[in-house]
């Protein structure tokens, strides 16, 4: 590797303070009255300042700090760098949560390394949760309370508290996409939706043990990568291979292997 | 009417007191390896200590400061008053998302006076949010910030925030219900799910327009009515009706009277 366990932590540190800038321009704009843009087409895909300003001030200070490093963002695309590091952004994961009130939005940050991700970041501002991956472990912090994040050993889908945004044939979903979330989900225990990258957050903390999505891009599924697997999950697509490998967006988040495998197993139908 | 301003304001203050003695049995629960029961057949329907312990506590104090109040709560059911009073208790709504370690779920408290409601109460320990409705307002509190709180200005079904606890044809909607769902959440702007009384808080706040559920028990929605008619809102079952006159356990709630009736006549079909 060419880079010391002192750098990693010093770009924690600097991935924190990334976060508490982008704090500072979502969270007084919650529950405040956002203007909403619609992004797209005949799909309802907000944006509100809080994306962009987020985005912005986090740009901001990485371009000071690490000029050499690239950056991927959800709202600015892509800024090339000159070193093997890459920060993937998504300032407010989460929007429709966000103009809906619901604290269930949240900051992701993520870095790369030659691709590799590196340190996976979540923040709930309004909660004041935030998920740190980094140097093999995932800390779970409310102000000063810190828990070490261990998945839950659910093996089995009968047993499985199970997740995704929408279940609908969607913004998110195909038809044969709700159709496998639905095969799946009968299977499960109990299954609580609209929870956008908070619901990985919970799968890490033990608290639910699947998430099953697609049409997510690189800055929704970055951060979550090392956030599951440093807290002992497993994370592919819905075939098993790595997440980015398919062209739907696809992610099977799951507590244990055994889960995991019942889960890809269960989607093939 | 038969009892003072003083009166209620006392009430109030002891509503606001049940509702801190529940938070101290509930929180410490949450996200704490609860034991889970299952309550009834072939759904899961969870119960945990939070659930019963929550409820004994409140029934002891009311029971204490006033002997001659009826009480009906989720967990121990009926006891007869000797007075107009009656408590309507739910010492954890939302049972589902408080398994999977998600913070919609909320403690109600409702106080009736010949079966009028007169005080509504919405707890969420964990946010710290509580929402309080009595002489004609609801208040929304989060530590010591204060919010009177008003439902949003939307009219139009194109333009609603719409929420139900789950979409599908499952342990709350027939299939009938379902397709109603479908129906109106097509036309709306953007749905969310999975928050159970926590969304009618939202409704109260301006953050979300309009809520569609049915399976709701009069513990369900007893404290909800006056959050919601307090902040400017409408709350009737699926025909307009008053809520509890069918026997699905229909609410619609809406911002405005005019998105009320958009809602009622998409519903019919």
């Amino acid at each position: 590797m060419s880079y010391s366990d002192k750098e990693i932590s010093e770009l924690v540190r600097f991935a924190e303070s990334l976060a508490d800038a982008a704090k500072a321009e979502t969270l007084p704009r919650f529950r405040n009255g956002a203007e909403i843009e619609d992004k797209t087409g005949p799909v309802f895909d907000p944006v509100t300042d809080a994306d962009r300003e987020g985005e912005r001030v986090i740009r901001k200070l990485i371009g000071e700090a690490y000029p050499g490093h690239g950056i991927i963002g959800e709202e600015f695309g892509l800024t090339e760098g000159s070193e093997p590091w890459r920060w993937i952004l998504d300032p407010v994961d989460g929007t429709r949560a966000f103009v809906c009130g619901v604290s269930t939005w949240t900051t992701l940050i993520a870095l790369e390394h030659l691709e590799a991700p590196i340190i996976g970041l979540i923040d709930q501002p309004f909660t004041g949760e935030r998920w740190i991956a980094a140097n093999g472990e995932t800390v779970h912090r409310i102000g000063n309370v810190k828990k070490i994040c261990r998945t839950s050993n659910v093996k089995m889908l009968s047993e499985a508290r199970i997740s995704t945004t929408d279940p609908r044939e969607s913004a998110y979903f195909t038809k044969s996409e709700a159709s496998a979330f639905e095969r799946v989900s009968t299977q499960a225990r109990v299954a609580r939706f609209s929870m956008d990258a908070y619901a990985y957050g919970l799968l890490a903390l033990g608290e639910l043990d699947l998430v099953l999505e697609t049409s997510l891009k690189h800055h929704d599924y970055a951060a979550l990568i090392p956030v599951i697997e440093n807290a002992g999950g497993v994370v592919t697509n819905w075939r098993g291979a790595p997440p980015g490998t398919d062209d739907r967006g696809e992610i099977v988040a799951a507590a244990t292997k055994e889960l995991h495998a019942a889960a890809v197993k269960a989607l093939a139908g």
